[in-house]
């Protein structure tokens, strides 16, 4: 069995962190007897530069044809004036793809507790996982713009809304069984929607979970005052971008969280949830955890367990060693942390 | 000189903390040297239970006609089902009254740095400002609605966001001179219109204030990777509504903040920000000081600065004899706590 693998490395950072995420995929891979072949696509302000045009066809088409997508990172400053963004790129691939369930778990290694910035105590114990709408809502309807007055509309049918529940359902009967569903639906139509959509199949189909349902706003603040007492959270697209990237910092650096998008066949799209970070690019500092574990996703998505269980030992020993880049206060490189962890591989 | 004060306790534990509020005014106004007419109206579930709907034009009516409105706190699951619910009260009230700016202060007195969900290294020395804008965006679009869809519109013109801009502008002037202004202008083009207009005004009118713009998602991470880095922050309204309540968890108790809602003309909205809290009504176990601040916001908008400092001083000086409700580990009820911020007063 080989599995065609895109690399997108990106922008930024992109490139140095996609290197360790692929030494560590070959090598897992080697050792849980199976193979993968990997291409690299321009993919962001990489194929700006190069093809006027953040996704090209050809890139796409490689996506498609793929069994899995790993991003590195897409933007920076360089591009934040061209006529089009890199971002553009990254919305259309997810809508392309037709990942509509962005899955973003956030947990705290013991190890790093102190590193939050949380309260050790408040902090201790939290292993959330958000589902995020991702192919929907106020990023992808209608847009008006004049020169006094500016519109964007947020549109869900409760075709969308049904299919990423079912994934946030199916993944709490896979963790503690407990699943929160972020809106505001006092305010909003479409929230009204969502939470009648998801209340009436908890009470059909998921009558072991259980479901309760919070505001947005009161989800901000419970994220900080009892991270530790949420499971499954699932919400609409822009609530999702805000919620997860609050609850990514939980863990003490937003360098360690890697993120699945996934559809309802392959490919999906991996990649960590850090930024392209222009101002560290390029100098072998950037932290590659975050890209790793979005690589055991890949795994996992694949059913390929077992290298991905393999990478997340290797990460646990290496959290445990304290074997940290300079951002958890640690002195290893991009690359030698990405050399370290291979050896860890090899070592079980 | 004599001011007309509205009073809408509204529900839950908006009825107890409404009575500190108005005890606080009162003696405040008496040693400052004005005095105050205070009149009670029914708001939120207390007017639906009564009239059948949350917000009658007689209400309306006398807010319209008095110098500010001091609200409790509207809202509760016995009105969930309701065919009005209370919360449509709150944003027809603030549409009529025309308070497009909503002011949140959140700081982090020393004495309750431990309280904080944040570790205290990194708390301390926070004082930031949300400008949240209030009367348009998404709470305020078309909505639509069929069996199988819905959606809501969020519009922005100009002229709204240069109002509320210019209020965060000019707070930022009577603070420490930065100003962050956040949006998604990566995806939204209310976002782009938004940081076009605020771009402009900057360049143009306050050339001293050094402003900055960030994407909505990493704003919920700075507030916890680095709180005391901002000064005034200005946003649309739904990105507000999260932000500023994710903000509020910085104190160590949402029972510590107020808010106040302002527009071209009297009357303001003064509001502590915690929620009408159901579980805890009539029990006297409530956290008044979010009211007290928010009395204070309101005797600051009617020009009454030193009525206003005499409460804050006396805050002050109960954070740092410990006296607190329980919420903060302290012993006193909610109508102690107010007798004794009265006895404070008087002390000075
Ligand atoms: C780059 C941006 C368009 C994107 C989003 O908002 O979805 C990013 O913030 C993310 O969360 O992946
Ligand atoms: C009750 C609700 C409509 C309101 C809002 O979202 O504006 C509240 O959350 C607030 O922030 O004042």
């Amino acid at each position: 069995m080989t599995y065609r693998i895109v690399l997108l490395p990106g922008d930024g950072i992109g490139p140095e962190i996609t290197r360790v995420a692929r030494a560590v995929i070959e090598r897992a891979a080697a050792l849980s007897g199976f193979s993968v072949r990997f291409e690299e696509h321009a993919f962001g302000g990489a194929s700006i530069d190069r093809y006027g045009e953040p996704l090209t066809d050809e890139t796409l088409a490689a996506c498609q044809a793929a069994d899995a997508v790993f991003l590195g990172a897409v933007g920076g400053p360089k591009w934040d004036k061209a006529p089009s963004r890199p971002e553009a790129g990254l919305l259309a691939l997810r809508k392309a793809l037709g990942v509509y369930a962005n899955l973003r778990p956030a947990s705290v290694h013991p190890a790093l507790a102190d590193k939050s910035p949380l309260r050790a105590d408040l902090v201790a114990g939290t292993d959330l996982l958000i589902v995020r709408e991702l192919t929907g809502g106020i990023y992808f309807g209608r847009r008006e713009r004049t020169d006094s007055q500016a519109s964007d509309t947020c549109t869900y049918s409760r075709a969308e809304i049904a299919r990423v529940a079912r994934v946030a359902f199916e993944q709490a009967r896979l963790r503690r069984g407990r699943l929160t569903s972020v809106d505001k639906a006092n305010v909003l139509e479409t929230s009204r929607l969502w939470r009648e959509t998801v209340s009436e199949m908890g009470a059909r189909d998921y009558p072991d979970i259980a479901l309760d349902h919070m505001y947005v706003d009161a989800a901000a603040m419970h994220l900080l005052r009892a991270p530790a007492s949420f499971d499954v959270i699932v919400t609409e697209n822009m609530f999702g971008d805000i919620l997860s990237d609050e609850a990514s910092m939980l863990p003490g650096s937003i360098g360690l969280l890697g993120s699945a998008s996934l559809g309802e066949a392959r490919p999906g799209i991996f990649e960590p949830i850090h930024g392209s970070a222009p101002d560290i690019a390029g100098q072998d500092k950037a932290n590659p955890f975050g890209a790793i574990e979005a690589a055991a996703q890949l795994l996992d998505a694949l059913n390929e367990t077992d290298a991905a269980a393999r990478i997340r030992k290797a990460v646990n020993a290496m959290h445990e060693a304290g074997e940290w880049t300079g951002d958890l206060g640690g002195d290893l490189t991009c690359s030698g942390a990405g050399v370290k962890l291979v050896e860890r591989l090899e070592a079980e």
